[in-house]
């Protein structure tokens, strides 16, 4: 077999067997395969998509090409997590401790942040004392006892999609439905959840721009994870706007403790509440609506911010600062911004926040770069909000004042202020399942 | 500027500014642009093609990356002839002394084979004592002197080119109208000459296996020369057969001195005439008609060969091997090859002639790959021939008894002989100049 067959055969838009799948993921791994016919296959792959059969097999090529995690000395079905990324999203914060309170486990890997949307292990990593690179054994420990547990990557999980998403990152050729689904798929596969939700994110925030890119991009990974015997449930969220009031790490840890005390803004606290129900469900604990109720009664008695507690203080977090905010990093400097205008705010360009954020030290333009865990923006209007000129829209939290200088030119380019108000946005686009597509 | 935007840019179906073009050939020309990030261009181009401006700034960009060849020393009109590569295609070695003896002059760079098309230059080593990389003064002084010379690629002469084709090789990147045109025409640019006859192959034993691929290809390159102010013209030319009977490097040396001597094959010596009288044409010696009346002259009243003899002695070569086929190096094993059935030839796999040629020796199948010059094919029947069933059909030359088991397998795999006779094919297709396409 030769690279060279099958990236012409790609390019002339015939589909790859199962073979020729094989071939390429471990040769490329093994690094017999030189990136450059990699990149020229993921470019074809751009133009011609993969058929289902072929993105399964892709998917678990790559989930195969490094450990496959074992989950079974958890009892109970395990249900798995993943977003395809925003500005604001902590929702992994809020849901694991919902979930994980009702009895449904969940051990979770999660990523950094990369470009304009955040990680949850760098949000975790702003609290004190936290270490969210446990062993495999406390990792699997922590799942059991606490019943859920959040932590980064670690050891060799799926290299094919590290190799991969590295090179496609340089290349232009990320924005592949079938190569996005098998990366995301793959990394779930391997760490080796029973049942899986995905929260699909779509708009100017998001790497999907349309409803129905979103939809399609949903309905490949849940055919996949049918296709591998994992079930797997969509929904697809709004990233319009920012989720929440808060971008940046310490920040959202605050908000997300608010929102598991009940008091944490209307649009975030939805979201967090629906995924969470879906995950129950798939979980076992009873029908959408059942979970609902159980997922609404858990913050309102306690018990899932007592669980977040419980699984931060497991991996020697602070539980104290999740308490009281005071004892998480804190920025040296602050800014407010105002509104240059009155009126509505029409339109937010949600990448833009998320630009700034970074500008301000929240995340990272380079994987190399370090992170300052107190840096970022809470925001006090938002899409649809009244302003009158001269009112705050944001408070800006920095190391230094020249950041800060940076970070409000480009925040105040993310707002769109105009005389009309814009119509109410959705929170929920659709949701995907093997029963097919039902919009929200 | 960054290269992920240019590949983005052309992923996307835009065209690249002049600035983006130049920044690509220059970087990776250097070493500053990885060859990942080059290929998924080239892959993106294969798809989104580059319109008429994109692609003579490429020519230029690539003819500049090195040396630009001065022909200012020798007057006249500088005419230089290109092929697209076929199998059993000598016409250089026929063309160059017809059209130097009609006094027009011609300094051509030509290649090396690779795969299942010949190169020219390895056809003239076959004949002893030639040196077919004299340094750049002697190359302009025979010029000057025998009125035409051809020797091999040497110096710094479109690195870019070079490069460029030997990443296409690996990532299936080769076969892109724009990538094609580009190449052939930086080279021709690069070398120098004031006009450029193109001969396009076409045919299952081309790159280009259709007619109106080879039009459109024509199109492309005679558009960049008007575009750069070199005249260009191309002639598409049959290759759904070899040319003449001989394939393999000392062997059509041995057919062309039979062309120039008047007695070659019909089709190679028509083909001939035509691509020497339009350079003549292009050269300024009269109308085509005219031009057609001189090449013939040239050939019946002894000029053209006297001019090859000159242009090989020029050269170092023994002369003498041109009058004597004997003194050309000479295979230790030959072999017939019978008609397995009786019939008509109905069709040639080009192509597999060419492949066959190689196992017998007389290609590269790799770049590092030696030759045997004496190695070869002399077809008996080609297409359109009766046979009767044992009628010997070729005769196959190579070092072992071995090889030509190998070969014999492949050429019988390459004749399609049947009851009914095929129609009569053509040698000439069309016709591309500025003042259009004109069909034969």
């Amino acid at each position: 077999m030769r690279m060279y067959d099958i990236i012409e055969k790609k390019r002339d838009g015939a589909a790859l067997a199962d073979e020729e799948i094989d071939f390429f993921v471990s040769g490329y791994v093994a690094g017999d395969i030189p990136d450059y016919q990699a990149s020229a296959l993921f470019m074809a792959i751009f133009f011609q998509g993969m058929d289902a059969r072929e993105t399964a097999h892709l998917t678990m090529a790559m989930a195969r090409s490094g450990d496959m995690l074992d989950l079974s000395s958890i009892s109970g079905i395990k249900v798995d997590k993943h977003s395809t990324g925003g500005v604001g999203d902590k929702t992994t914060l809020v849901v694991v401790p919902i979930v994980a309170s009702l009895g449904v486990p969940v051990a979770k890997i999660t990523g950094r942040g990369l470009g304009h949307t955040g990680g949850t292990v760098d949000k975790m990593e702003s609290i004190p004392g936290i270490d969210v690179a446990p062993s495999r054994e406390r990792f699997l420990e922590i799942a059991r006892t606490a019943g859920g547990v959040v932590v980064g990557q670690s050891g060799n999980l799926d290299p094919a999609d590290k190799k991969f998403y590295a090179l496609r990152d340089v290349t232009a050729t990320v924005n592949s439905m079938p190569l996005i689904a098998s990366s995301v798929m793959s990394k779930k596969i391997a760490a080796g959840a029973d049942r899986i939700l995905l929260e699909v994110t779509c708009g100017n925030g998001a790497f999907m721009k349309s409803v129905d890119d979103a939809i399609e991009l949903s309905r490949q990974m849940v055919e996949i994870g049918e296709n591998v015997g994992r079930t797997t449930v969509a929904l697809i969220t709004d990233m319009g706007v920012p989720l929440g009031a808060c971008v940046g790490n310490a920040l959202e840890v605050r908000e997300a403790c608010d929102v598991l005390q009940g008091r944490g803004p209307a649009d975030v606290t939805e979201v967090c509440l629906e995924l969470a129900a879906n995950m129950a469900e798939l979980g076992g604990k009873g029908t959408l609506d059942e979970c609902r109720v159980l997922a609404a009664a858990s913050i309102s008695d306690g018990s899932a911010f007592a669980k977040f507690r419980e699984i931060v203080a497991a991996l020697g977090g602070e539980a104290a600062a999740l308490d009281d905010p005071a004892l998480l990093p804190q920025a040296a400097c602050s800014r407010v911004v105002r509104a240059p205008r009155g009126g509505f705010v029409w339109e937010m360009d949600t990448e833009r926040v998320g630009t700034a954020s970074v500008i301000l030290g929240a995340g990272r333009a380079k994987k190399e770069d370090g992170i300052d865990y107190a840096a970022g923006i809470v925001l006090a209007r938002k899409t649809g909000d009244a302003v009158a000129e001269g009112d705050v829209i944001a408070t800006l939290y920095a190391a230094r004042e020249d950041l800060l200088d940076d970070g409000e030119r480009v925040l105040l380019d993310a707002y769109d202020i105009r005389d009309e108000m814009p119509g109410e946005r959705r929170h929920f686009y659709a949701r995907v399942s093997r029963d097919g597509i039902e919009r929200y």
